[in-house]
């Protein structure tokens, strides 16, 4: 399996013309469809880049800064204005719940489709959802108002049947199905077809850790040990170490060192000042720490596998 | 004097990637700069579009369905980002005054410039601002909630002095003063100079009203009676009065309709429902009752003089 991220805002604090706040997608494929953060505009990003409105199953809400949420109100409403069936799942600091219920009553909105509010403990390191195909964590994060990350992981996958090996021994479907939980099946002529005789491994599982907002914090690094993407907050460059500490934030280099630290294969950088017009400069400090790194800029679509 | 109209968005309900929800900007000169409601993406359209976020005075909100102020929180936190120092004056609803302090609360907002929230009574006709320059009505309008349309009025100006006559009479600073006031003065060899000897007219007072969202209303016509420019909503094509009825919206021909009978110079039409990919039927049918309108679409500049 893969997970496809697109960024839509990759701006820390105001959006500018050319960068929008905190918002990415995350499709899980059969896991599901997850909006992390929804900054004022995300609605709009949404549509602009073509991705498919109506599929979210869930919203995770690191904190409650206007940057990460003043989208919500908006983007809760078109869903109920397309007619929007399906429940959707919103996690975030409970102090949101009443917001949201103070809003809609002001605003006269009345949802077509049924809201689970879940008020996450920011504090705790602990699941918060899972189904059959991944499973999410909350991670503590270091911030000036409660904060959390997210660890959204894969579950390992089945054995893959071999299909020359499906023909040779003539498997039937529930011995295909007991091969790819890892059981051993006998033969009609009395042979044991053991596992690693008819599958190969399952590719490895992928994780994505979703970590802003956030000041450096070496007490992350074992909760995301191994993550195969990293977004890790890089609100400013070193030159501004001591401005990031005062504001809680992250530079592009100490992004690298938590990347390089926990293992990561791939870092993803975002939450830029609006001060730095071009990034470069940011993306060549976080690749002094940790070469694999990219830019999270608005519209950058990967696959993480 | 003139007023400069630059629209932000121009659809109902939910934004689509070519057009936002409502919001326009008025720069009366001299009478200040004036946002027209505030849908969510408003600060930036006003990025997008170059025209100086910092230099709006006043904010009026027509009504609190989230189309027309789930932008607000984000423009006023931004504001505050960028060290604005100008005090803010918001016409809105009541019950917009406590949301938003519980928005500033849950999301840790402190403004750094004053705010002066005044309470408009959506039933009422009557001026709730004025300066040397301008005057701003409230409009009652007919919706599904407690709505207003507003009219901003430029004040009659001056009388304008004649150059030539300045050196005919040999006027001196306090004469052409009172000249311009419209009284007579004496000069020392006992000449009196009537106003009308040395000055012209001033030039005719505009005036814009901006009335969203409403039915057809024939109660407005008499309120905005020969108002320079009009913007009326127009949600839905005649095909659907029966839904705009039932819904509050007016349709194009109906906008058109109260034009003509208020006697204005010029239509904007706007409020446009997503059904509509394309406008010109809109317009068309607007045009059969007025035939000085304009599609008020995003990004739309138009000097009102």
């Amino acid at each position: 399996m893969s997970f496809t991220l697109t960024i839509l805002g990759s701006n820390s604090a105001a959006p500018t013309s050319e960068r929008n706040s905190s918002s990415q997608l995350l499709d899980c494929g059969k896991g599901g469809s997850i909006l992390l953060d929804c900054a004022e505009g995300t609605q709009i990003q949404i549509r602009k880049f073509k991705l498919r409105l109506l599929n979210i199953d869930r919203i995770l809400i690191t904190h409650l800064h206007g940057d990460h949420f003043f989208g919500l109100p908006g983007l809760l409403t078109t869903w109920h204005l397309l007619g929007r069936k399906k429940e959707l799942n919103l996690y975030a600091p409970a102090e949101l719940e009443n917001l949201l219920n103070h809003i809609f009553t002001v605003s006269g909105a009345q949802l077509c489709y049924p809201i689970h509010f879940h008020a996450v403990d920011t504090t705790k390191h602990q699941c918060i959802y899972e189904n059959k195909t991944i499973s999410i964590q909350s991670l503590p994060l270091v911030h000036r108002m409660p904060c959390c990350g997210y660890l959204i992981q894969e579950k390992p996958g089945e054995l893959k049947i071999i299909k020359e090996k499906v023909i040779e021994y003539q498997l039937g479907f529930g011995q295909i199905r007991d091969l790819k939980a890892g059981l051993p099946v006998t033969l009609d002529n009395g042979t044991v077809v053991l596992p690693e005789m008819a599958t190969l491994a399952p590719s490895p599982p992928v994780s994505y850790a979703y970590c802003t907002d956030t000041a450096y914090s070496e007490d992350l690094i074992p909760l995301i040990s191994g993550v195969h993407t990293l977004f890790h907050e890089a609100t400013f460059m070193d030159q501004e170490q001591k401005l990031a500490g005062e504001k809680f934030h992250a530079t592009a280099r100490q992004a690298g060192s938590i990347a390089r630290q926990a293992g990561a294969k791939h870092l993803l950088i975002g939450h830029f000042s609006s001060r730095y017009k071009a990034l470069d400069g940011l993306l060549a400090e976080a690749r002094t720490e940790f070469q694999e790194t990219t830019l999270a800029q608005d519209g950058l679509k990967i696959e993480i596998r």
